[in-house]
């Protein structure tokens, strides 16, 4: 089967960081088609970019020609992820989602620790929506931002074990979930030096992507997903009119 | 003071009549200024539309060259507000939540009278984050699309009442709220059949907006909707990068 | 138009602040007509006392001989506003649900500032039955009694403040709410300190009354807030039977 | 020991009828001191009544010379009960959480069938504020009158259970909540008709009552239900003054 | 009457414990037959040993041959109530909910002191369900294990409360509940240094046992607990088949 | 890979076919070992069956010799999972969670179908307490015991459909789980005639297994499901002691 993993912001290098997690993950015989938006902002650190971001996303999907099987969405705590639901045939898995999900499968609260402080309360939101809040110990920003993560990695795994030490101690979460694309793959290093279990997003939605297809199962239409009605869009899909 | 009322789709008759709603519920010395995205959506019936739409009324914001005060968005349970208050410093009020608000302010619980029924959780999950969804009876749809509320306003406010009836007899609402930025201006008649308080959003916002601007009140700006941080964001304003 | 702005307890000093801090907020042509009881305590600090003036305020309400467009209760987390809500035709505005929602229009999430330690669980109970507890980050108290606020204004000021920067930086409030009556006048000089929008009840519930009062909207009858039922009351209103 | 049985109204044959239920449940030994307020209104049916007769159950306590060893306060989802608490070093029960609570130890849910259904939010929003409301599975009104229930007996009780049937069937109550001190004693007849327990709050609130006495147990004085502060409050204690 | 207080551990130390405090709760009149298992666990501390000692107790209860009016269970936190429940015909309390129930009538808010750390979230959970976790302001672990109790009482009262002193000071209940069987009759001491209500469990659910035994009421059979249907168990009851 | 599969009954029809549902979800390389309880209830249809079967199935894995790499717990609705949590290295599964939040994956809502009404809360009361209530629409009995389930595929495939239509059209499920091991293998004809995705909780778990055992994750032993502590456990395993 073919997943295609989407990186919501425009910077390359991220791109090929959650592609490789995903390959990690991926069963033999699944085939991980990284991408990202064809404009749009380099990282997404708040709710104007990630608003862009769901544009971008949803315009980027309109140009793939390549069949896909599922969509793994890899924006953590970002918008856009219903609009792909309604859009597509094939299940849409968002990484925040299923980080939540798989650390419910492991214990008995989680917590996230993400990038910046201000994404917080948007990442709390998107697990209210969600239906998963309840369980969430809490969320902690580590307070280096998107692109920061990939500068030197031993202080943001350094960084990361020690908000996560936070959320495991003071917030008595049982699982730890990262929370950004961009920290994909550190998941190991975090759970040696802390001794919970680390769920890496990316590696679940793609573990919950396969489960997905191979059982036949996709996106119900029967309501807050049904396919848009037809009408009107101008400058619609946006890549085809851009300069 | 100025306020924009901003239309979250494309269709100028929609702007009109937001307009002609907004002026109506306005003081003396409040200009309107009604506006609509560059592209976009001709009408908002979903998640992938609203999207598209929160996008477009971010791109229609930043081509708008006169001051204003305060912005009034009018989509009912979209996508975008958050969006707005990150990048503005004025106050930004949406119809969705200054409804629910101003009902609240008029009786122990509201409903709300939407479009079509794939609306619905939409809308709830909108009011559910914002806060506000304790004290909301129901959320019905009356089967009517956004633009087909223009076509035949004798069967528009016919079946909005009959809808609402529901919302008041069997849900037992206090108050019901006009669940589109479409309905504007069809409160009046609606509460006359009904016996009971009937809220438009953008009336109820455009007192809200009027209320922030003279007390000299705006966003808070000390965490979730801090200013974006600075960084690449291709072809952004779309709009002057759309041929 | 006229607003009857109730101050809930008997101190001639506090219903002179709560009148100026009124006046200051209304527009230009809204009349304040500021008021209090004719019996009851001096100040509210607690169940007995709220109760007692509570009634207090009803018959105060009986007594009023002058028509007025609405009223604004100016207690706050105190009982009463359901029965005034009652007896009345015209709106009525509580100042803890009004800061609390002027608050929601501001920020992601707000807390609140008071006087004794004793009133934060009475203030989160009315705040949870109006439906407007979720997106409170907390309530504190100063620590001040009600009649200690009016007598040191810069200490006051200073309290609150201390106080309000814990509701911020470690309760994670985007906005302050101002939890008392007296303490109507400050949030400007509470504000500049914290960088922060700061809401004063008094001065939300006069803009709300404002607005519910241009667009012709009052309590709904339909339930919960229906007229008493005619039966007889021994000794009401009571300031006719007190000697 | 002795309990104070507190009827809201200053109907006497209610008063009546109260204390023989409360007489039938009292262990031996306990004897009832069945009271009402000296002056308000003759029944209670909303929010403004309810305030008034708060304030005249206050009033009949400062009345009281008697030692008694716990008060029961038998209205119905009316307010009150914390200003008893704040006044009174001996325990306080109230028959609205009362009846919940022994309901709990019966059944996984239960119902309430009170008198008028504008009754029915202000019941369900003081099974909120106690704590109480999660596992009630619905409120629902007779439609009779307080002063009604007394009327005819056979008609009082064949409205009850019809409302009660409601209640198991349609909205699966396992235990039925009797919601007003005037039904007090028709617990047997409406359980005997619909097969599950019936709990009459004022039997409950007795049992409850005299549980505490015995163990010693009192109100907490710790922050919520401290003692009022020395204060001037005009016109107090009301009985004193009313001519 | 007789109630079966029923120690869910194997200690017969602890069932005499139990006893005692039972007795001491107990009104004149009232039987007390303290028990425990044939078989299981000498103490239960997670929730491998609960789903042990819950069977254990149901064939403990298969083997009583005496009849008696109420069963009471003294393990806090533990599962087993609903099976029980369906089992018998008389009224089934457990000391969790007990303990919680009495606090709500003792104060606003209540906490929870218990052994060790690791039985936090069970306790939750087990109030969560019982509809009673709203007004719980913590539960916190005194570190001790259940066996541990027994051994040195001056210290197990001192870490009590010291434990005790946190959940009071810095959690803010207002009410204490001691959250093990094994604490049952320390409350007096605990109280004393803490100046707050100390409930007790095992007293608690004596109490509401005499109540709903003298009223006559019982576990509701319409639905959660229905009596068992007929069918073959294997090995049942477990004790005819130990060897 | 191997999987051990639980049927929480000792019914062998039913271990085979949920073996069976169980290999057909599997992944080339997933041995399936399907098995059940030595002793205990034929079938589960309570709270009593459910902790008989829960000491029986932790009394099973007792007799396990062979090593295996993740448990699925096929029963419905019942307890003991946190149990075999803690007991267990390998992840443990259960079918009730494992359903809702595939559920989850793939619409806004959902709903269950299950066997007997009385299950209805005891399902609602576990989905609880894992934290993923808030977006179940209903759950629903159709009225057909588990083991009559078997008797005649036909009508019972009828009797889940006709029940699972009210859960999409009444209650607004937009995804259906079906709420019995016993339903296992059913989910295509049922999804087929609502033109809804159907969830079996067999499938989903044993997917889910193979998803925690690729990525090297398992159950926390930080806190909740930490192992159990060294003590004497009379009797234990049973399935020795038992003639």
């Amino acid at each position: 089967m073919r997943l295609v993993v989407m990186n919501p912001n425009t910077t390359e290098s991220m791109t090929a960081s959650i592609r490789s997690t995903a390959e990690a993950s991926a069963s033999p015989g699944t085939e991980i088609l990284a991408t990202q938006p064809l404009w749009g902002p380099e990282s997404i650190e708040g709710h104007f970019e990630g608003y862009l971001s769901a544009a971008a996303v949803l315009d980027r999907l309109a140009a793939l020609d390549e069949p896909y099987d599922a969509l793994v969405m890899a924006g953590f705590g970002e918008p856009g992820r219903e609009g792909a639901q309604e859009l597509l045939d094939v299940p849409v898995l968002d990484i925040t989602e299923s980080a939540a999900q798989m650390a419910l499968m492991l214990g008995h609260s989680y917590g996230v620790v993400t990038t910046l402080d201000r994404a917080v309360p948007q990442i709390q939101d998107r697990l209210l929506t969600a239906g998963l809040l309840q369980r969430c110990a809490s969320v902690r920003g580590t307070g280096l931002g998107v692109l920061e993560l990939e500068e030197d990695e031993a202080r943001t795994v350094e960084v990361i074990i020690e908000t996560a030490r936070k959320v495991v101690e003071e917030d008595r979460a049982e699982v730890v979930c990262l929370g950004c694309g961009g920290m994909a793959g550190l998941q190991e290093k975090v759970s040696a030096a802390l001794g919970v279990p680390v769920v890496d997003g990316v590696a679940a939605a793609v573990k919950f992507a396969e489960s997905l297809v191979s059982l036949g199962l996709t996106t119900s239409k029967a309501r807050s997903f049904a396919p848009p009605r037809p009408k009107t869009i101008g400058s619609w899909p946006l890549h085809q009119h851009l300069g």
